[in-house]
């Protein structure tokens, strides 16, 4: 794999700034292998993403961002550039349940993506053995409704300290308290059972089963304070029928969680992901 | 194609239903060549739909009714007894877009499945000639705020003399009064441009680009007196992204709705559907 | 819906091309909507597609060619620039089977993509009381394996005479022959009724059955003389069961191979799909 | 889970069969759960399938397979039946790959379906830290073309000291001889990284990249001495573009083998899946 850099950012609409931006990686010999925009007519917003080529620069790769900046404060752009050779510090937090986790462990393993997981963090200890397995490090921080705020003080230094850049709730069943919402804004995601705005909140199986829908859905979203409201990343269905029970529903429904969830960090992960207010821009 | 009856019922959930009736069928040399059944454990409701082959029968076709009945009312059955040899009856309503209109038309050309279209009701002219080159009577019923509930009573008058066995709502825009919605209770199908139970009533896409779903949906549905809130019995998504404005949705959802009503159209025809509560049972 | 122009082309790889293309559209006041971009490798090739508001350009639209020439020339490029105010002429060629004949019409209807239907042609008198109801003139050609060649060589002139930018094949069931492929090459579309390349050839569903496959398919292509072996722009597969008859897959079929076909010529008249030797590079 | 009798035959087609087996189950007052059938037109053949709930039957559910053998002689059956308290004997093949071993045991941790793995196969060590920190036993069999034949016999008796019901070959990257093939027939399920009968043999997705389809798939289907030829179990693709490399393919496709493979294997685990001839009759 070449070296890439990964310039993504947002700024108010006007015209020329795809000319300047491409001068500007043309001006110093830079090679875009790929290049997305689009603009958001209702908030005035043009939102851009582009990979370059990092060998065939004229000035080392870690002066970027001080180069670009006077192009991005001319657009007043909300910017960022990213370096292929620094991977996404990605920690996995997981409850019971398996198939997240097992998902995102292997594609670790693989590289499906580039990412790394300096640790799993979990409220029980069933998974201690596979993820030690693997040489990742791992937490049991239990939460009661007690001890909740200081599970979750704690947490956010086990963050910290890990240099997180994601947390990945692969069906942590525990429900974030605001602080750690706001303080992590936008590194955050979140893989809820169902086809969100339908059955938000708790049981969505159960509420689908009651409505008798025809399709069960999964909904990889950032996390805010207002539960299961944040921006909405990736989303799937699958087939049920009427002798589905919410059971049956629980162990279907983890085939597309799992590829949900995979496919929603992967876009963040490659900065593919933008905000747009409560939605999201996804560069392809 | 053969001729065939498809007997379908639901009953109390006891054991030796499905004995019985396959000895009833067999003792009168029928053959079934399709058979499907499901327990509704929360009604303690048993559901079955049997084809069989009506040549081979040691009676007249026309006599399984009175035949079958005795076993029926051993069982409590709710139940009725359909004829290959007579197709159903399908009025279809429809107002200024065509999609769902066109679909159903050339699905009635080439007989896909069994249906006659006695006549076309429509709140707008726009139509009328592509329907009467089909050779169906067209009806322009107007339908405004004042003359809405005549307009409906007019409407139930060509429901009565068209002999119709069910009323297909093809993105017709009123929303039907309660009256209609009672007299002709299970007979009326429509589908809505969202996956309900997201975005039900007006203006669904806009509701969906508001949200930034990453799908969008289209759900065939009985109609009762609650709007977009009856037994749901089809339903399925297509993904867009972020660049699709509601218009857009509006083009792309096309694809889904017309097919979603016709599954579902074809579904009630053929007797595979059986109402369970605000539920379906649907026998494929 | 504001006027575009669409600029789409491809070129030998090489540094500068973005900038140089962006740079002169603003150069000119150019305000690009739209922009997508990809590099075959294999191929070292370049491709891009670019939409750009008429009505800022600082010159008459009908002059951006002529402008714009230079920079092609400079690029080596195979470039088309096309005009929203023109819309495609498209003509329709079907045989018995109405169900990719009545989509597109009820796509033309509503507009949901800008094309003109010139005329429809076909080997068989069944819709021309549909077509003419459009309005549409309609040709009758009937081929024959004797008339085969002089009748192809009819519906040529047919073709010049309705000034058309693209045949569409809609379930039209005579083989084109060589001369045919070769004059209108990259101008004629097909729907083929399997997931190609399996089951290429005649009776694709008595092969797919004989297969015992779980999805057909139904894939739409650019006709060349190698019968079902041009580049292909746009797949998508049903599920079916060992239930299926071939009769049951033609009928069910039918709901994707209308919207395969509908896409695909969606795609190309909207100048995404551009030709990389026997594949396509589709811009969303 | 209340505990099932799963009865699955397939025989000559004739009037009676369904009445007489609902019949003899119901005369032991057995209680049938679900029931599915299915006559192949073509072989003239009837397959059928019942769940019966083992407690309410009049003798001990150990005398089932006895007692109904006059039955299924009477009707010249290809019977089996299943004991739900018998869970399936499941060995696991696997290379380097890991994605459909952790798919798999995943599964088995979760109990999604009931099936037991007795232990693992691999010719690579890779993978044995994870498979032995599931408890499962893991073996390490190198395989070479001089020693192929010998590795094969001595995984065979592996298959055999586990008293294993099916063998899985999860992405295992070995064709196995024809000796295996005959011995285990009926026995040994594949996951194949393409849509068959597209693309047999090696490669696949470079196969899928030089025709430029726009859709990849995955294939379950039954081991046969014929390559990639074996009755089809189940299928489903994704969707790719342009852009994809067959290393981008590679890392997509995981998704839907693994899901795949899955489901292949739980309707085989729950008798859902009869033979006939190169065909499969899979009961939902």
């Amino acid at each position: 794999m070449a070296r890439t850099l990964t310039l993504s950012f947002s700024c108010p609409d006007t015209s020329g700034i795809v000319a300047e931006v491409s001068a500007f990686v043309a001006g110093h010999k830079g090679w875009i292998t790929e290049a997305s925009q689009h603009t958001e007519h209702e908030l005035s917003r043009f939102f851009m993403r582009v990979e370059i080529r990092a060998e065939y620069l004229d000035f080392p790769v870690g002066e970027f961002a001080r180069r670009f900046a006077p192009l991005a404060k001319k657009f007043a752009m909300d910017w960022k550039v990213s370096d292929s050779a620094q991977p996404r510090r990605v920690v996995l937090l997981c409850s019971k349940q398996e198939h997240c986790l097992y998902d995102l462990l292997a594609r670790h393993v693989a590289q499906d993506f580039p990412f790394v997981v300096p640790c799993v963090i979990s409220n029980h200890e069933d998974h201690r053995k596979i993820v030690e397995a693997h040489g990742i490090p791992f937490h049991f921080v239990p939460v009661t409704p007690e001890t909740k705020h200081a599970a979750f003080r704690k947490m956010e230094q086990v963050f910290r300290d890990a240099q997180a850049d994601l947390i990945v709730l692969a069906r942590y069943m525990q429900v974030l308290d605001e602080p750690m919402c706001r303080d992590f804004a936008g590194k955050i995601i979140n893989i809820h059972h169902s086809f969100l705005p339908s059955f938000a909140g708790a049981k969505p199986y159960h509420q689908a089963h009651r409505r008798g829908v025809k399709l069960i859905g999964a909904t990889c979203h950032f996390v805010t304070p207002d539960l299961d409201e944040g921006p909405i990343v990736e989303q799937d269905v699958i087939r049920i029928d009427h002798s589905d029970t919410p059971e049956d529903m629980a162990h279907l429904g983890k085939d597309i969680e799992k590829v949900v969830l995979a496919r929603g960090l992967r876009a963040v992960v490659e900065d593919r992901v933008l905000l747009a207010g409560n939605k999201t821009v996804i560069f392809r």
